[in-house]
């Protein structure tokens, strides 16, 4: 399959990554991809610079979020909440068109001193906006619950034997969708329902963030048990 | 233990049911005692009226919010989070100073026609605001993420193999709480940090609620894998 990776942050890269180890045709989005390609230095959390991992996957081709989007027949969004409707213009409505637009990310403003809060929350989600900005891209909520490492390597944890969510108005979606989910490892699939269930997963993010400072780690998910 | 259980419902009579079995005097707090013994009617939610399960309870005695709270050594807040703080004021600021006040509501708003929303979030929550209106009391979230019969009785499902949430400023008080949840079949309580953690476990409600509608139940919880 042909799939765009629009961010080559750490979501990015492990998703992007991930495709690639599975034998598909990535398409690495980012605005300016000379830019990208003469990073030499880690970003602000200390991940390796875009150059580093495109030595492990020379096959992946970076290219701005247009072209991407443009030579994709999925879209992911992996960039920051904060920025993801702004990146998505650039890749354009007419590239998102018709396509599954799979949304990791999560609205959240980062405030010195105090923890993490969200930008929109409780009646709407960052989810819904994406929707309602590309009415034509079949968007698809899914992995935001997650690490980087866990969203890409599920079976890195407890054997994969935790739980993901989806959610998005378009069944056919959610069910591609799920099948890539399986594919990287993921074992329980949860379809939430409509696109609405976005602010759900996104509120999620107060409690992940607690749990990541009780648990002194990032590598934990939670399993449902019914 | 001398145990005050506010709140006349599904979550007080589970809790209060609870306790009565573990064999601790349970007073049930009520505004208007009388008035509550002479229910016949089920509840809006379909919950059988307070006299038929104190049909089952004999022993646990039913006191205005001031007179279960005054006579306890522990106090369980189990009324709906929209008039938790009204019901803490009736039992009483002088009620409640240096003793463990075990928070299970949500700020859950009930909205016709849309998913209920909360009337607090992200930057503050119940568990906070109860905190700051009763400072002598050592306030714990506990609970607010089960329903009601998983709060009292978790090992019917799975075994208990499920994760339980505490969170309050008063490590001592965490620590009672936490030992009356694994009396309860609790196996797994984790402590998330000081009260503001309340932010977190209060907004996961929504996906608990989309969790129960694709899941057809509410019986279901959620284990933490690390």
């Amino acid at each position: 399959m042909l799939v765009a990776v629009l961010g080559t942050g750490m979501v990015g890269q492990a998703i992007a990554g991930r495709f690639d180890e599975l034998g598909h045709q990535v398409y690495v989005g980012t605005r300016d991809p000379v830019a990208t390609m003469i990073r030499t230095e880690p970003d602000h959390l200390g991940n390796p610079p875009f150059p580093a991992w495109h030595e492990q996957h020379p096959e992946a081709r970076l290219a701005t979020y247009a072209d991407a989007a443009a030579a994709a027949e999925l879209v992911v969004n992996a960039t920051p909440g904060a920025v993801s409707l702004q990146v998505l213009e650039a890749a354009g409505a007419e590239h998102l068109d018709g396509k599954v637009l799979m949304d990791i990310s999560n609205p959240l403003v980062f405030t010195p001193g105090g923890p993490p809060t969200l930008f929109v929350k409780d009646d709407d989600s960052l989810g819904e906006q994406i929707q309602r900005a590309f009415p034509g891209a079949r968007v698809v909520k899914a992995l935001n619950t997650v690490n980087a490492t866990l969203m890409a390597h599920p079976a890195l944890l407890a054997g994969g034997d935790h739980s993901i969510f989806v959610c998005g108005d378009d069944a056919a979606a959610k069910a591609q969708v799920t099948e890539v989910l399986t594919s990287f490892g993921h074992t329980d699939v949860i379809d939430l329902g409509d696109i609405g269930a976005s602010r759900g997963v996104e509120m999620y993010l107060p409690v992940w963030l607690r749990l990541m400072g009780a648990l002194g780690t990032s590598r934990f998910s939670i399993k449902v048990v019914r």
